[in-house]
């Protein structure tokens, strides 16, 4: 597999009937902002006029790298593990957050260091899809291999086709994976243009020291593939985790299913630094959720051409960013849907506008 | 009545224990940007590590202004009512949005000029609280009296005890007048030290030569009581509206209730600028819910040195961008009260953390 994905750009022509009824309902027309582009963008992708979200689902990569026993990140690599318990107890911030949303949320082990314990129930669908227990260490050596990388994109996106056939029509990743704040940002500085000291950050929450010797570490990776010329997939075995090449596929599968994607933050903006790479218009498909206080996130973002809706300094990952957007497309539909028409409400227009 | 309103400043003694509340959840710490000041916020207001919305309501105040005949507006005068009834009959997108987020609604005629048809049953609470039919024309003269204008605070605030007393604990105000936004960009120049020309806007959709003529008049208006010294009641007197004097009184009174107040757009703000002028604590009880595209807006929040939480291009007001925030604030709360503890959820701390 070099390429077994096909996204074609949105048909556009359906716009003019979407405008229409936008502009139909009982408010001055563009007077919803930011939310009539949502409601319009959902309606292209659905081809429709009464756009709605159907079993919407948070789903959340989990995976460890190598590097983070390297010391590119303040928490052990056994936290890992542990939220993904977490996540399956249902205690953790996107588990609340899905919840007021009303998202269904699966996890995925995509390749835990640890085992991942598994209670016998939980409101949180499980999939263990691990490829390994970790990736190899990407300072010194590709994250993965070649092979390992197409079959876990293959995974991400079979699970993508799994979930689209049950029914779901929006879905927003997350992640979970000690130490990937750093692979995302050597997926990014290969891919976004960017210099490598511009888009590595504190992650979640290292101190001066700890930043310098992160600034090092990444140093050594990017200087180890030095003059070689990557392919997007090159890029994403050398520097990615397994969790990260996993959304990759699996973006791709959700936007060649015509899902509307919700895109979270930092590490799922490098992921889909790499599915765009390969079929640009995957971006037709993505609301941008927010952007994070992790200074790569805007960067990625300008390179995209692309604006966050949320501007909330959260700096968590999980998919909080996108769980939190999915209220306001509900809202966007809702108000195309459910606001009345001048006429039946019986409500003027403009001052000198006919009828 | 000059000032029947007492409104203290949040006692901050229990930050402490809500941060730690927060710090104690399996997240790193701050990692959820302004939805911990938020949450922190509310418990501050509700005094208790464990803060709730109880019975939220969204609260539209509906009054005439005589400016509008005069050309200060781009609709019809007539628009008030019929959105009165629009809103009543759930097809506004007020409703839709208060719906979507969990909110009573309720809608007062604080000074219609025509007769609002009220249907037989209706989700939204009518209160017909009509001090007269739209105000006087404030480029000419006063737009109401001094003994109006009070008496109007008064009924506001009378409302507000009356929701405050069925148990609801946070409240977002909302406002319906054709006219309204030339009101509000008189008050934001007497009250925020704002140059009028930096204030007017384009309202609900006024053209070029509408916005110069709109400017001319409220010239005109400001040119009236140059010279004069004025008093945060007397600005209210002068240029306001019954439904932004009613509101005035509506916010002090529910923050000396100790409410969540959730402020909306340029009018609402305005009227908010009247509240501060007689008690600055007001903003302790405030939550900012969004910059409009109303450009007095950004200069009415610099000037009270307040932050937006959402920017998302609307200029409909009604409360739309009160009733969006809704479910944040609830989201921000759920976070506080949901999320497992690191020992609960057996989740390591940073490497070199005690504990």
């Amino acid at each position: 597999m070099t390429n077994d994905f096909t996204v074609t750009s949105l048909e556009r022509d359906l716009g003019v009937a979407l405008q229409a009824r936008l502009d139909g309902r009982t408010k001055p027309p563009g007077s919803l902002g930011k939310l009539e582009a949502l409601a319009l963008q959902v309606g292209l992708i659905q081809q429709t006029i009464t756009p709605q979200l159907r079993h919407p689902r948070m789903v959340v990569f989990a995976g460890d790298h190598g590097a983070a026993n390297a010391g590119v990140s303040a928490f052990p690599q056994a936290v890992t593990a542990q939220m993904v318990a977490n996540f399956l107890a249902g205690g953790a911030a996107i588990n609340v957050l899905s919840r007021q949303a009303g998202l269904a949320m699966s996890v995925i082990d995509a390749g835990v260091a640890s085992p991942c314990k598994v209670p016998a129930s939980s409101e949180v669908e499980f999939i263990d899809a691990k490829v390994a227990h970790g990736t190899a260490n990407f300072i010194e050596e590709a994250a993965m291999s070649a092979s390992q990388c197409e079959a876990t994109m293959a995974t991400g996106a079979e699970l993508v086709c799994k979930w689209h056939l049950g029914g779901c029509n929006a879905i927003g990743f997350g992640e979970m994976g000690i130490g990937n704040t750093a692979s995302a940002s050597l997926i990014t500085h290969a891919l976004a243009d960017a210099p490598l000291a511009e888009v590595v950050g504190r992650g979640t929450g290292l101190d001066d020291a700890g930043l310098a010797r992160k600034r090092e570490l990444l140093g050594k990776a990017a200087a180890r593939v030095a003059g070689r010329s990557l392919s997007p997939l090159d890029v994403l075995a050398e520097f990615g985790g397994f969790e990260i090449a996993m959304m990759t596929g699996a973006y791709l599968a959700a936007a060649q299913s015509r899902m509307l994607i919700v895109v979270d933050g930092f590490i799922t903006n490098a992921a889909l630094l790499v599915a765009h790479a390969i079929e640009p218009a995957v971006l037709d498909y993505c609301v941008f959720a927010h952007c994070s206080a992790e200074p790569g996130h805007r960067r990625q973002m300008s390179y995209l051409g692309v604006q966050p809706l949320l501007e909330l300094d959260l700096r968590l990952g999980e998919g909080t960013g996108a769980a939190l957007v999915f209220p306001l497309i509900r809202s966007a539909l809702a108000l195309m849907n459910e606001m009345a028409g001048f006429a039946d409400a019986g409500v003027s227009g403009k001052i000198g506008d006919v009828g």
